[in-house]
């Protein structure tokens, strides 16, 4: 009797999730029509179907997904979070007319720490109630924004700006990779949900020197790298003119491609390209509506993934999309190859789903740790409502999250086995007070 | 005194909406920050700001938009309403396969008067409830399209299938046109809001006689003549070695196209059929979403627009897309044409959001009363929330509404001077009881 009083106090979990189908996008994809989640000290300690594990264990907290869908909280692999500050404030434009005329002169004017800080609040708050747990962002002035993320108690890696130009932050560009290392230095034991990294801003804007130390500094301190690479066609065209070979080819002559280097784009990667990457084990992340808004072009996506390179999925920044909704972008990812290789059977529900979750994961260097609903891995996770026009009937899951849901239909959220969202509401961050302060924000942007 | 007072009750409202700002979508696309909307009797009256119309007048009621955006009613120009029946039934397979082992045959087998009216009510419950006003539906049994349709209080235009093949309701083919003009004798007098139509397959399932006799039909009667027009290279290819010209060429050597045509698709319009098109002033519904999912293709809209076509937008039916979020639509009709163009400046957000509300009215033949906010149309309008994480700042109303807005925004909708939504609560359907049904009708074909 002692011995199983112990037990069963060892078997007591913290959060027992049940009544939902479990989407588990574990490498045989198990679906779990009546599933539970156990949870303790923010792992998963069992995911299995309820006739298995009936009556439920004791646990401090119970939740009904009163038959919704259990899933992987989604992993946005690119953003610039306190770009929410432009969002809408210049679109339809010719690129180098919004960069050049807009963005770039609005954020020499307007990117301060508490600007960045706001908005990456704002940008925490729409990826959480939208279903994201996990983003992978670059941005100048990057501490605000780990304390923005820090606060929301989503999952992160968050990328220090670096590029060859006086930049908010860092006047000095000969600095800028030291600046990048000591926010690397500041934030990598701060907490266990933040990963600190390197983003150089792209091949063009950044010197050879530049990009070689950066990786340098990167690979020592043992972060991610991240890089904009061929985006567009006349990037792609500059580098071929300057380097005699492709943006990837470039970084390749200079040792930047292993698997801790996060190509993003690659809208404009050659078939040799591909090969490269595969080669190098270097991911990809995904951008199809930024690429779309901005007339950048269709990344060979169908064809990376077949050549085995791991792809994730990103919004981009809102300047560019113009919103976080990682749903809304995974329905994107899976028409937009379909139209543009005229098959049908590309990037299927299954491939993009897992691209916003464990290929995703793995892409930033956390596949061993979320991305899946498997025991051991952190319970990072979300419950969507499914008894919605939108949703019914309901013959294939993940149909319906690819095709049909979007942000609206995530109901909880969960970050390390915490709610961070119940029933749609923010619970570690004051919506009302961020939204005020955008507003504000807004009107002085707006104003000039 | 008399006078006045005799004045004063003329002057009485049915509904005043204020304090939200008024995208007109009128021809000079006005939009009033702080603006009014007075309705009498299912009619515009006045739409002014609030300045030049304060104190508000008296009306039965008066509805704050909380500063919020009104806006026309969105106008879905193609659907197949039943069909979210079979929404993601069969997903991400070959055209064929997808046609003809799944959709065809669960057509032949589940369509029935009860399972159209259960999916159609279902689909006007979605649109309504994602800020749609009104459609332009094709299918079989059309009358119990119409049934749904008129219980929702929705407005539509609804076309009875045409096809040289046994269809549900129709199992002689020789009698589809006779079918259809019943039909129209039947609806045309049922209700202001709903306009029959007939509704032609399309070039490959229809004979030249078929297509003849019935547009002819609907001229005779007149009402609007839908038809699917080169959705797939296949089909074009085929209608080529047949008959030596492309689609629209064919259709306009048997003396099909005018303006009361509604040309479906288009993707394959090649550069003489825009010129065509453009000339018999016959309008086209573009579907991307459908197009890209079934791989069909990318429609020349930039093309059609610049030639003075007028475009209108759809979701098509929800096996090819999966939903009816004409928000949702509206930002991949954008970003789309963007891409393929590799021209960001194209399908610019007033253009699109005009494609799903004025646009769209003149391509289903209701141009002069709907598809703006003017004195004299019909009130047929919706009112979106802003406060939002997605909406937040809000630098430009149209932007916000195609790029980042989708149906979770809509929080009212009025047809005709009515509430059919408030609060997002469907004020004429009983959801929960919608719902049910079609739980039960899609256990039933998944059950095969």
């Amino acid at each position: 009797e002692s011995a199983s009083g112990y037990g069963y106090r060892m078997m007591t979990y913290d959060t027992i999730i049940h009544n939902g189908t479990v989407m588990t996008v574990n490498a045989d994809f198990d679906i779990i029509p009546d599933g539970v989640v156990c949870i303790k000290n923010g792992v998963i300690e069992r995911v299995e179907a309820r006739s298995g594990i009936d009556p439920l264990p004791a646990a401090a907290e119970t939740v009904d997904a009163a038959g919704g869908l259990i899933l992987p909280g989604l992993i946005n692999c690119h953003t610039h979070l306190p770009m929410t500050l432009f969002r809408g404030l210049a679109d339809d434009l010719p690129l180098d007319v919004w960069l050049n005329q807009y963005i770039f002169p609005a954020e020499g004017k307007y990117i301060n720490p508490d600007s960045v800080k706001s908005g990456a609040l704002l940008a925490c708050a729409e990826m959480l109630l939208s279903g994201t747990t996990t983003c992978c962002d670059g941005y100048f002035l990057e501490a605000h924004v780990a304390e923005a993320v820090y606060q929301s108690g989503m999952r992160a890696v968050l990328g220090q700006g670096v590029i060859d130009f006086p930049a908010p932050g860092v006047p000095d560009p000969s600095k800028n990779v030291e600046n990048a290392a000591a926010f690397i230095e500041k934030w990598r034991d701060m907490s266990p949900l933040i990963r600190p990294s390197i983003f150089c801003h792209s091949p063009y804007t950044c010197s050879a020197e530049t990009l070689k130390k950066a990786k340098k500094t990167a690979s020592e301190m043992g972060v991610l790298f991240q890089i904009h690479v061929a985006e567009t066609r006349g990037e792609s065209d500059n580098i071929r003119a300057e380097h005699g070979t492709t943006p990837v080819g470039y970084l390749d002559n200079l040792g930047l491609l292993d698997s801790r280097t996060l190509v993003v784009h690659a809208v404009w990667a050659a078939e040799a390209d591909v090969a490269v990457l595969a080669n190098r084990h270097t991911p990809v992340v995904h951008n199809p509506e930024s690429n779309m808004k901005l007339a950048a072009g269709i990344a060979p996506v169908a064809d990376l993934i077949q050549a085995g390179v791991i792809v994730g999925l990103g919004t981009d920044g809102c300047a560019s999309n113009n919103d976080l909704d990682l749903l809304r972008e995974m329905d994107t990812a899976a028409k937009l190859h379909k139209v543009s290789t005229l098959d049908p059977t590309v990037m299927d529900a299954r491939c993009v789903l897992e691209m916003a979750t464990i290929k995703g994961a793995e892409a930033i260097g956390l596949g061993g740790i979320i991305g899946s609903l498997e025991k051991g891995k952190q319970a990072d996770l979300i419950i969507m409502e499914t008894g919605t026009p939108a949703l019914t009937p309901l013959y294939n899951p993940a149909s319906q999250i690819v095709y049909t849901a979007d942000g609206s239909h995530v109901r909880d959220v969960m970050v390390s086995g915490k709610f961070l969202v119940r029933d749609r509401c923010l619970l570690t961050l004051d919506l009302e007070d961020i939204l005020d302060q955008m507003e504000r924000l807004g009107k002085s942007i707006e104003a000039g």
